[in-house]
């Protein structure tokens, strides 16, 4: 078994070999580690390192290493080489798809520049229809390496075309069957071509029973798809059914990666996809648009708040508990849509009438009132409250979590129907209206109760 | 291709054959149907329907359903079903992983009479050793079938060996060699078996470099590795190296999304895994821990205003913009705590050096704060408000922006190096205590500043 080494040894290894420029030493300390251990430090060395590095050791390593960098580093890392260089030395020994991520990565002029130095024109014309295609959608996931057979080919035949393709199609865990016209007529599992006598034909072992993915579907049916009927690879097809790729479920799991990091940013109020090495700049500019929104909404209760001056004044007392009316409608808010926004997304919600989900909601947030409310009341007796005041603020809290809930539950709901990503609703966007909501049931009851 | 239909569909066409007991129609439509599109209806029909429907169909099919319910449906289904009928009507046709996922919803005690039940005694002996792993680590993802040859033999004793554990293994796209006391030598993906000559000794195409897991790496680290170097199956060894299982990575997906969930969950304030159509009760408890909490901060805010009512007094406008303070407080502080949870959950942080993060945290969080600060004193001029009190608010919201910045940054650090999951600083824990840090902030300098 390989040994497992932390990215701190490794980088403490290599880095004197890459100063003394130890051409073999590099070469014969990377014999033992895989080139995936090898990407991960590069977050950590020079980019003169790195690319000495990718210089030394065999090109199908250096290629590994490369493919498995994270794509931001992916980016700065080919701004050092021509596009030529990334044509010969990179591009050529990649899958389609590893290609085609590392082209979009590239401007436009630099990656058909790209395209043009490649000597072999057919990977050049698939790499070009390849990136017509979003890279959040099936076309934009799959490869174009896969061992595809005819019906009407016997298993022989079929071992004697992976046997063809073997260099091109590293790993091959389902066979493509399909007619004269490339419609796809089924699948075939390795094993069962194993365990067949060499004669079969292969229709009689053939899967017709499959799923596939149009070259349209959106990156979340692809995964949704692999994910419900456990499949390692999927077949793509264009409008006619004929067979034009396979994605592999190692591609979709990064995109359900980056499709949880989305929900948890929208949540967390960033509106791009940021990293904490990310410039000062990018980062601001993720961040500012929300803090926005909530400026605006901050604002909102200033001028609400402004509203009951003369309440105030009579009774400053009733300030105090500003902030925890306003903050806990916002965590109820926020708990409640929560719910939804995972159900949602995980396709868990029994149903999407509003109706019932709405009288459920009522009633825990009703008991959590409740319980809320008591506390806070025994807090204000122990303290020596006003009970009038520590009345209206118990009453006001309830009346908040129990406001704030169903906006929670409602708000994810209408969002879902309009087409706008309910996560949406989890983020600053509740919270903000909850506080404005909470702190006007809380003006507007204090008024009325106190009669101030 | 099979025909995909949406669950509203099926459910419109076998509901009427149910209800006519029409045993022939039932299988002849679901002939159309993957056990997986069964599963997904019985959200929505009655336990007597979906018992009928398991009655009905071939005993694999019925498994098959079963298998692809989700865990809450398979919890509320068995309750319908004796040990000995779970024994023998699914636990003996499933994989081990997936009767460890099934014996581990039931109680103790049933789970107990469903093994005496089995007949295979070894398979119940594996069971029993299975149950003792946690579901969360390697030992409780992994399944115990898989196909192991030994170093020795030849290519077509291996492909011998596939035949043999043909019905046993569903699915093999790797071989595992072992040597005579089963510790893992390597592994040989089925292509190459395919591609090689008959009398090929099997250990001349083994891969030795190969990436395994201990029975008790935690879940997290299982996903980390195939994820990193794009496994399909990795084998689990125990202590001695010895072979005692794989994990397939459909099982690690659904890690992989429960982790996410779980960060979602912590992000909003929710304290166990809830789903909409839980009972009121368990919906209550789930949110009830953080709204406490909250509630805590919340009493924290209100004696902190109490120590300036006689500055509330003397000038009532101030209180106009707490909520403005509070809130901004705890979105700044959300925001740059996501950044950080996300960097440490994904493994992309660069290094977890603090001093460079908060300096750079420190002109992101000045930038925005100077945008924020800068439109509210317009808006306050705008609106007439006092000159001095508006300069307050606005310095207060600078400051409080970022303090509220760094303490996102660096809370979750802090978590992390404690080994508390640092996802709770994104949640209602960093919220709150921004809303009281802000609001001293804002009140102390208002003092300061205005003499009051």
């Amino acid at each position: 078994m390989s040994h497992q080494v932390t990215d701190k040894e490794l980088l403490v290894l290599i880095q004197p070999l890459i100063q003394a420029q130890d051409q073999d030493g590099v070469v014969a300390l990377l014999q033992d580690h895989h080139p995936e251990d090898v990407a991960d430090i590069f977050w950590d060395i020079e980019l003169d390192e790195a690319k000495y590095i990718i210089k030394v050791v065999e090109k199908e390593y250096a290629v590994e290493v490369i493919r498995s960098l994270d794509p931001e580093l992916q980016e700065r890392f080919f701004k050092g080489y021509s596009p030529q260089e990334i044509a010969d030395d990179v591009i050529s020994y990649l899958d389609s798809d590893d290609s085609v991520d590392i082209l979009n990565l590239l401007p436009t002029r630099k990656a058909e520049e790209v395209l043009s130095f490649l000597h072999d024109q057919e990977y050049a014309k698939n790499l070009t229809t390849m990136l017509h295609y979003d890279d959040d959608i099936a076309g934009g996931l799959m490869a174009k390496e896969l061992v595809q057979v005819k019906h009407n080919w016997t298993v022989s035949q079929c071992i004697e075309e992976i046997r063809t393709q073997a260099e091109e199609v590293e790993s091959v865990h389902t066979v493509y069957v399909v007619d004269d016209r490339t419609i796809l007529k089924g699948v075939v599992s390795l094993k069962d071509i194993v365990l067949s006598k060499a004669h079969t034909s292969v229709i009689e072992i053939t899967n017709t029973e499959f799923i596939a993915v149009n070259a349209y579907a959106t990156g979340e049916e692809v995964a949704r798809l692999m994910n419900k009927y456990d499949l390692i690879t999927i077949p793509v097809i264009d409008s006619m059914n004929r067979l034009i790729g396979r994605i592999t479920i190692d591609d979709v799991i990064d995109f359900i990666k980056e499709e949880a990091d989305k929900d948890f940013q929208l949540q967390a109020g960033l509106s791009e996809s940021v990293a904490s090495d990310d410039k000062v700049l990018i980062l601001s500019r993720a961040r500012l648009p929300w803090l926005m929104v909530g400026l605006l909404g901050g604002l909102g209760s200033s001028i609400l708040v402004s509203h009951f001056e003369g309440d105030i004044s009579a009774l400053p007392q009733i300030t105090f508990f500003m902030p925890v009316v306003a903050a806990m409608g916002g965590n109820a808010g926020v708990q409640s849509s929560a719910i939804i926004v995972q159900g949602l997304a995980n396709n868990t919600l029994a149903s999407k009438n509003i109706i019932p989900k709405l009288a459920k909601e009522f009633a825990v947030s009703l008991i959590n009132g409740l319980a809320c409310s008591a506390i806070l009341l025994m807090f204000n007796i122990f303290l020596g409250q006003q009970s009038n005041l520590s009345l209206v603020v118990s009453v006001a809290l309830i009346t908040v979590i129990i406001f704030a809930s169903l906006l929670g539950t409602i708000i994810p709901l209408i969002l879902e129907k309009f087409k706008i990503d309910p996560a949406l609703a989890t983020g600053p966007f509740v919270t903000t209206l909850n506080d404005v909501v909470g702190l006007s049931v809380y003006f507007y009851l204090g008024r009325l109760m106190l009669g101030a």
